[in-house]
């Protein structure tokens, strides 16, 4: 009801504010006995953390992650996992000249509005660091998927108008941007770093692909797999659109180019993004996610007050140029929620 | 759990095969008093209802409201609104010679690896005919809506590559392709005729404008109205992908031309489609979806048995060249639902 | 949110009023291939139907089971079950005379300060009839129930103070009011029939058992097997208490009589009622419901009207002396949702 | 679906066992601006702990009130609090010997059956601790209650026999019992104190009262106001039954003794406990709980291990020997947090 949880058979609820005391994540339906260690969520908190190279905000976030409950000798019991992640380089002061001004792009405005009452250091739930709960769940769902064969990537597809042209899974963690093309990495840290020098910033599009998933994932009408996808990925705060298989493309293709013909071997083509009705068809399951520009920019912008007189606004803060690589594990950590929660339901089911 | 069910505040649970007895709906919460009539359900409904027009199916679906439950002397009760649309002119006898076949671009292969059963006439739950319990909810929560001073209005803003240059809202139902440029929608029209004739069909991009939404309105972080919304329109079987305000766009732009700013009289563009952080600005909430070409053509196709034979494959059947027009009204009635079920649950939060 | 739902994995929402067009459930999350015929449905049905004996209502409703969607050819398709069930021996003048009073121990003071507005024809919503789709929809879920090897029952334990002093299974479907004990059953007759004389009621205790379930089943903390059934009889309209095991009786036991030792053979007692830490033990489940004396009786009543002014009443329709023998099988269908429902969600959990 | 999860617009998770690192809660769907202080909660949360006097377990927790999240200068923003509650005195290895043995009357054996898995250190999620994160929810719940003007008390009725005969709100909380009668809780007292030295308990009755709750809440047919007490109550470890007003006593009463007539100044009796059709009446809402004695005794026991062979057990550790003191404030928590849901809820309904 109040937005804070998502799924239903695989759960998770989070909490806390961007400089509050401490974001964190209770995960609910963890299959009993599945192996978990703090190290193995640590890997996928990394990727996401601040700090982490020329192309990412400065703040500094040991994002150490601590299991509070759920777990016995190494091993979920089944019962509620709760996960902590204190806050720590927090510079809240930062804030209180714009405590009373409605960043532009930000959700200030909205959530005086909604609420009645805001906390304006950073940007509390709107955060970004709200994400780092969902990526510690998404690492214990991606434990459980592995073991069904299930495989998930995101990468950087296009920064700032520059596109990725050749795909190569092994270059994507070794770029700052998380690009699946070296040579199109490269321009764009490039890109990335004069933005910075000015204080602008750009967004860019991401790709997932998720691979070994059986045909007959998913559930009609409401819940299609896509749909459910959809919700994970416009729930992120910078995600303005999302598109599967030939996605907008296919608003502009025939019928007859567009079907996917069937032979003994499975599917000819995969315009459908590997879901049909919205269940799995065992083909690649392909999304891209429309990312806009970090709304943190030290350019001057126009803006108002709480009172609503119109005043200059600087940003100053630590931010992300552009939040394509830090996005990357967040979309697939939401794309692994939605993958386990859906099995799990589907065992209900047939059940 | 099993997707047929959509909503929380104001949710609908909806029943019922292309080619079985009947479709229809259950809507529970409704707010009691609310004046609703038959007649004005069927309004909505057949702006849906096949056979409208050249560019129609020929199908004939009376598709007339009948309201079981949950209204006593024009007045809803607030208890489940049970309606029941009958199915008549099913032809389930034209399915006969493709039943053990799977039809390109439908579900009949993912909904017998799901279920391990399947209702080969029509396309079962899958098929379009499913929403028509939608459109018969969405007319309730419209009702309600503009009650609380709230518009929405969808339209074709592009069909086979043709696009709209105008912008018209009085156009829009006096046309066949609901298009908002009476220009665009003569070509639409005669392109739609031409691929009928051909057995052939196209995608196009429908847009939804929402109006008079106060700021506000949203929960975060998960249940975001665009996450909300999102869901909501993927779950029509033809979407391939949505995107709000600058949408994929935002992809290509610096922030410091995505941010919109403010001033006393609010924002001054409305990049961000009238949701920041998941929450209404209280500008128009925009955003476009984009339509596969049908999947049902007669051009000869390549596909598979239930036993995985090659097949060839020509889907005589009765369909929609383009689904555009007739999916207007659905897009509308998913945003009416998900708008209502928002209204309710701020009460909720603030009671 | 509105109370029309139960369950969740295994899901069903009723609609209807007692003097509508129909009564009726959606059914969803049923195990795809589960056979299912009208016929089974009806068996259950005509257990809770009216008028089958000298102590129940003289109402006749043929209680004819339709199934509108979710099967194929004898086989549930795993899509949402619409099962309906039409009115027809209304007699709704009947209540014109009191449309404006408040009977005793009916909703209709509470329906009318909750809605503003109240159906005034029988109860509506409150009405006894409103389980007719419980019944049918527990009666698909004992049947997937028999097939893991569950089997219910429930039986009158006492009424009007005659209690049960013999247990036989065979004789309860050969008695009018369902008791577990002939002799006592004959007195039962005796009494209701002279109640029905007078035009007075009586409550009872109705027991029910449950047995084969596999220890394990059930979810702490909040969704314990107990406080599921608890919530599943309560939520039957002259349900007024609940007790497992021993019961309240344990309130007057030491540690040391009522804990349940255990051997080689597993439980050596079952005060528990066959359930620990809200979770199955393996041994039989055991519950007691208080039935309390239907609200509608022709004795001369006080009350007032909706005005509030003060009026004598006498209600006159066809009831049930004792509502015992006509709530055993509503109660067993409850029992069949918690169970079916439990049993899909630990699948869920395993997965 | 997985249990740790209670209520729909006023939502409470927990997390955490007996023996971890710590107990906890997170709500969602506070009031925003609601002023809430970790000093309010502590007050509840000091009436659960252990080690108030003579008649409760020695084992010291400072239980001390942690409000991590959803907080800004005293007030809820309406998003998710967590609150956390460390354990310190745990002596796990009190546990050590009994690990492999299934405590008889706890969740050792059905736990074991259900995960798979067990962590037999206290009772992990089974143990009476978990509760704690209810009592911190449920402050909250009450405060934001007390200002819609209703309030919550229970009490101990009836101790291993011995029944309270006087009723004074005032002796409650000066009896160590939590008894409305004070001699009947001198005689408790003494009765406790008993059988503590021979490591022996006894269960008792609690009875709850509910005031200032207007006509009309509660939401039909699943969603009753006694059927979600019923869960809530039975949701919490040593409950075994329930019942309304007259309760099972209404099983041997008539229609026309059980039927609560009206006059002018609204009901002239209350044996429907203030609930009728699952919808308050506007009078006292008042129920009571069978409490099973607790579990833990250290009279000598037969009970099995993990590999079936038979064992004796001797539970040392350090229990209460009533639970009903301490019972209390979970049975009033638990009560609030049924009824601010209910209030929310109605809120959606009629917005």
């Amino acid at each position: 009801m109040s937005g804070s949880t998502f799924g239903e058979a695989f759960k998770i609820t989070t909490f806390g504010e961007s400089h509050g005391e401490a974001v964190g994540v209770i995960i609910d339906g963890i299959t009993p006995g599945l192996e978990i260690s703090e190290a193995e969520i640590q890997v996928q908190m990394d990727r996401r953390k601040p700090g982490q190279s020329s192309v990412t905000t400065p703040r500094k976030e040991s994002d150490k992650v601590h299991i509070v409950s759920g777990i016995f000798e190494g091993k979920a019991t089944g019962t509620p996992m709760m996960v902590v992640l204190y806050n720590h380089d927090m510079k809240s002061e930062a804030y209180s000249d714009i405590q009373n001004l409605f960043r532009p792009g930000h959700a200030d405005y909205t959530y005086l509005k909604k609420y009645g009452i805001r906390d304006h250091r950073g940007s509390g739930r709107a955060s970004g660091r709200e994400t780092a709960g969902r990526v510690a769940a998404g690492a214990i769902a991606r434990k459980s998927l592995e073991q069904r064969g299930v495989s998930i990537v995101a990468y950087t597809k296009e920064i700032g108008g520059i596109q990725c042209e050749t795909y190569s899974e092994e270059v994507i963690e070794k770029n700052a941007v998380r690009a699946c093309d070296p040579v199109a990495a490269e321009k764009m840290v490039k890109l990335i770093e004069g933005l910075a020098k000015e204080g602008n910033s750009c967004g860019g599009v991401v790709e997932c692909r998720i691979r070994g998933v059986q045909p007959g994932l998913g559930e009609p009408v409401f819940d299609k797999i896509d749909a459910d996808l959809a919700k994970a990925m416009l729930s992120i705060g910078a995600v303005k659109g999302i598109e599967f298989g030939a996605g907008f493309a296919a608003a502009r293709m025939l019928g007859s180019e567009h079907n996917d013909h069937m032979n003994k071997d499975g599917f000819v083509t995969n315009n459908a993004g590997g879901i049909l009705g919205g269940i799995s068809t065992g083909e690649e399951i392909v999304f891209r996610v429309a990312v806009k520009p970090t709304s943190s920019i030290s350019v001057p912008q126009k803006t108002i007050d709480v009172n609503g007189d119109e005043k200059p606004i600087v940003t100053e803060g630590r931010h992300d140029p552009s939040i394509c690589p830090r996005i990357v594990p967040v979309i697939e950590a939401m794309a692994c929620l939605v993958l386990e929660d859906h099995y799990k339901r589907q065992a209900a089911l047939h059940a």
